[in-house]
């Protein structure tokens, strides 16, 4: 891959080429942008323009003076750098509301990830759909898990369940796990845990509503 | 109310009072706690011990040595610090599958969220419901949010759009935004504005993933 020579990236690197990614591609379909600078990009997400060249250039890009960047230059170096260029499969634990919401919303695929099937304890729910996505017994995870080769685990269990389904994870062969479970987990060094937490928001939202 | 005397509280300080909240009131419910403490949620939530007898302290409490603080005392305090002992009503704009897969999400009302209607252009939707909760034609977001002193709005609105909903909602009279749509918008300083990027995680997972 052309990124192997390039320094491994931080987190917030990572999510503020995301970010800048997310403004260029999809921010202006209506009036698309051939080139832009790092000014713009800068003013566009309150990010300092000295940031966004140094983020750049860490991901090999180079921009001619005052034309700045080619758009589409940019957003091939990002998705390639971030790995968007390939799709990755994944499977989520806990159908529930969140689960659902989560296979309901569309947007992921573009980053490359595709929910392939979702896995539950509750008899009322295995056998069938959410969102097209096909609703499994939990019992067949991992053999779901080693047969097709899944790296990507989105959980969306009750927190008490959810070190014990990392396990079962983890011993799968498992690579990441996008954690919406408000619980910390414990996993080998080289498996990624990314923790959300969809409600945070509202702790800023219902004090400055209160005040 | 009781807490007016205290000081106005940071934005990483009520994320971390919604963290504590969060494993105190939901993560432990088959073997409940009656006393907690700040080295347990330390441990727990991998923050310094410091800091949590810091922020507990911030909101008034004050543990009782090695027994800690009473788990049902610190829940109590932290709803009505971060005000989710009131409900306070929203409004969802863009009822596209985003906003819908929020709609479907029932974790908000436990923090005070109510999700009273959604609005929309889309004449094939209007009129219709998600998750039980009307869809509203666009034109009669202004009248709504007055007639029902609706503070909150909730927006998943293509970026494009997301500025011109923005001033309408303003001159409505709204008092904070939850922006899940991907561009930057420009507010009054007395209006708070929540960004959220729901797919941010996954710039580090398939990064991860494609090492």
């Amino acid at each position: 891959m052309a990124g192997n020579d390039l320094p491994r990236l931080r987190r917030v690197v990572l999510e503020r080429l995301m970010r800048y990614y997310r403004w260029l591609a999809e921010s202006t379909p209506k009036k698309p942008l051939k080139n832009v600078t790092s000014g713009q990009i800068a003013e566009a997400l309150d990010i300092d323009p000295t940031q966004v060249r140094k983020d750049f250039g860490a991901i090999g890009l180079q921009g001619m003076g005052r034309v700045g960047f080619e758009v589409w230059e940019v957003c091939r170096s990002i998705r390639h750098m971030l790995g968007f260029d390939h799709t990755y499969y994944g499977v989520l634990i806990g159908a529930g509301h969140l689960g659902r919401a989560l296979m309901a919303y569309n947007g992921f695929a573009r980053y490359g990830l595709q929910i392939v099937a979702a896995f539950d304890n509750d008899q009322h729910k295995v056998g069938g759909k959410a969102a097209g996505v096909p609703i499994k017994p939990m019992r067949t995870l991992k053999p779901f898990i080693r047969k097709h080769d899944i790296r990507l685990a989105i959980l969306t269990t009750p927190a008490e369940v959810s070190q014990k389904v990392t396990d079962r994870l983890v011993s799968a062969g498992i690579r990441a796990i996008w954690n919406f479970s408000p619980t910390r987990l414990t996993v080998p060094p080289d498996v990624l845990v990314r923790n959300e937490h969809i409600s945070l928001g509202l702790s800023q939202i219902a004090y400055h509503l209160k005040q």
